[in-house]
């Protein structure tokens, strides 16, 4: 067996460093989100497979896993339905399937607690998901969302705070060149209403969203097949062409667009109300880009997706104001908004641009090494002490030779070694040597923890 | 769709409390971990299905959560396949399944990466598991395991160590009350020899193992079923009559055990080596339990168990000291101990004993309300800087009757409401509003950060 991989692709070990990475990130959302009185919820892994086969769209519900029902899941299946086909076989052989994103949990969560919750219900979900996906570079199958919402208000004020919250997350992270794109589906929605197309809307949104992609022909070849009009077509290369200052929103629309449509008038005045109000940004820059569309059909008012100009990664967050998010579970909460982290990507950007801080690799402020059982027994009392101020340390628990010791704790990343000798059992004192640049101290058991505060 | 229930039993979703009470543990937990100078690791979810099944016994295998393959499952299986068993299907239409618990996901990753671990390797894991099981008080199919290892030394300042994680976890947490059971495999083993019957050494362990279920009737039954002999019987009856104390050990089995027993003598002589260097303790109690075994197999030679003797909800930790963990990946990394806490059981103790703090059911510091535009944009300025300072707060996103405002901040249990109105415009000043004495400041600006501090 031993030569044998056991492990999955995708689903990646988070080696010490990796977790405390993770962590460290994951504690800088964690304090913005509470400080802007988002509160934490967690729903289980396993979800029912109803809940999530079928809503997501044909695409995705490939990706979801699907769980085998316990015990004999074939005693009730009839020998006709094992010869159908795997999609009909397995919505009788399995009866759970694990959470594909925090969105439809967080929908169901509200929707089964709507009469106890109280509104605005503002939460924040930082799990794990999983995806039968292709692995590849930011892209995993077992991966971490960072979600937060406000359900149960129409009130521009929620994407005032979600995009400050976009704000001072990146800030504290220290990156820099990031980049948040807007967008407004009521102004989309303006815009495909001028085209009387026998388009879908979505179907639209989809190819617009695609031009980051495959470019801007892409699109407009895209219109031309579906028999938009000369004039129209015309139009929109015109709206693509040209960078568009949310200041210069409204004028923006009002030339190019002759005649009236109130999507575009409220789209645009939506999209002026919330950026009217934002105040001093500490590290975002805004950018307005039409062709901003996200393929998700829930998106109803402004939508968001974040970028670091520096690390091409693609987008590092991503959310929008929605209206229904719970009507699948046959409930009507009304509107609400949200935004969500990618955390693999976030600290791929971080790792290029070398802005973890020093400190998280440390592993162990002192490793007392093991001379003998008398010794071992006289480092103890210098462990508890240490340890009862919260210093991190160890003895090494075998009297194996010095230099495999000190091999070891130089690839634990050890900040100090701590001996206690013959010499040092004499004279009732330890010797201390700093890993990093070789000083050595001798102290004794008072001196201990003046050095280390000292220090 | 609406009155039907779309969530599994056993899988509970965490509200906002919830998840802070786990959390808090959690911190308590993980401080105490990197102080002992153990490291996080983090497994994925998901592990090959043969990683899992097989390894457990049949009995735990049933439980664990099998995932249909992705994509046309039964394009490769061939029609006789799909009318065997449900267990021979199960294997070809699943290649993967959920993490069971983290000793075997740990092996894995030490099998994995052996060449590359800096040995005597030490881990913590606070992950969750999954088991089809009959949801119950305190088992639940979704529960977190928190654990912690070290691996690759036989010596005695493993156990030493893990004890006092044990301790300081407990104390930290505020405890008391919290027993140690142990016992120690070898002397079982040497007990187990000196019956010389049919019986295997697991069938003794896990009939001894029920007697704190089923009374010492059912093991005495047991080994007379199994043909031990009078003197035998007579014998364990007698040792599972008597309490043992740790410092008499040696002396009473030495007067019980007439003839030399290696096996007991190891044991003896390990378990005392490992108590006299204890030092003192700060909540636990330390009982050795003759009966003890736990089902497990893989122990060989301490075994601990912990529990609360106020709270009656089983064991809250387990653990103990194990060779050839990684055996099953064709590797052997030599010998390790560790324990496990069992977070679930832990919240329901500190829930009955009313030992939480109380600041972990504040929400929210201060709440904003919400009297019109021009209020509302003044009150932004008070809170952006109440939020550079740390302190979390909102402004009630739409203007609605004060009366329905200041319900949903009695219901959110905010500390502190703030009111900016017509009055509150004209001075210049909030007025301040404590929810829980009903106490009024009237401040400006300058005053709010002071006044917050001086609290």
């Amino acid at each position: 067996m031993s030569n044998k991989s056991f492990s999955l692709s995708g689903m990646p070990d988070l080696s010490s460093i990796e977790v405390k990475k993770r962590e460290y990130v994951l504690n800088v959302m964690k304090k913005i989100f509470e400080k802007y009185g988002f509160q934490p919820l967690e729903t289980p892994a396993i979800e029912k497979r109803e809940v999530l086969i079928g809503n997501y769209g044909s695409d995705a519900d490939k990706l979801v896993y699907q769980l085998l029902k316990s015990g004999d899941f074939l005693s009730k299946v009839d020998s006709q339905l094992l010869n159908s086909d795997y999609n009909t076989l397995s919505s009788v052989i399995s009866d759970k399937a694990l959470r594909y994103d925090l969105t439809i949990p967080f929908a169901r969560y509200i929707s089964k607690n709507q009469s106890s919750i109280n509104f605005p219900y503002k939460r924040y979900q930082m799990q794990k998901v999983w995806r039968a996906d292709r692995p590849q570079k930011g892209r995993l199958r077992e991966f971490t969302q960072c979600d937060a919402d406000i359900i149960g208000s129409d009130s521009h004020w929620l994407e005032i705070d979600l995009i400050k919250v976009y704000d001072e997350v990146f800030f504290d992270l220290g990156l820099e060149n990031v980049i948040l794109k807007i967008n407004n589906r009521k102004i989309l929605e303006g815009l495909f209403k001028i085209f009387s197309s026998d388009l879908k809307f979505t179907e639209f949104c989809i190819a617009l969203d695609k031009i980051e992609k495959k470019g801007k022909n892409y699109f407009i070849d895209f219109l031309k097949k579906n028999k938009v009009s000369k004039k129209n077509i015309l139009l929109f290369e015109l709206l693509l062409k040209q960078s568009i200052s949310i200041n210069d929103l409204d004028s923006f629309f009002s030339k190019k667009i002759k005649s009236k449509n109130d999507f575009i008038d409220q789209g645009v005045s939506d999209t002026i109300a919330v950026f009217s109000r934002l105040g001093n940004l500490k590290c975002l820059k805004i950018e307005f880009d039409l062709s901003l569309a996200r393929g998700l059909n829930y998106y109803t008012g402004l939508i968001f997706e974040v970028l670091n100009s520096k690390v091409s990664i693609g987008s590092i967050g991503g959310g929008g104001r929605y209206d229904n998010l719970t009507s699948i579970f046959g409930k009507n909460i009304g509107s609400g908004a949200g935004i969500s982290f990618g955390l693999e990507r976030i600290i791929i950007c971080l790792n290029e641009l070398n802005l973890f801080p020093k400190f998280l690799y440390d592993s162990l402020d002192v490793l007392f090494v093991n001379l003998g059982d008398k010794e071992a027994i006289l480092s103890q009392n210098y462990i508890d002490k240490l340890r009862s101020f919260n210093y991190s340390c160890e003895l090494y628990p075998d009297n194996i030779k010095l230099k495999k010791q000190l091999s070891y704790a130089n690839k634990r990343n050890v900040r100090y070694i701590a001996i206690i000798g013959e010499d040092e059992l004499k004279s009732n004192k330890i010797t201390l040597k700093n890993m990093s640049n070789g000083d050595q101290h001798k102290l004794n058991f008072n001196d201990l923890i003046n050095f280390f505060k000292n220090e």
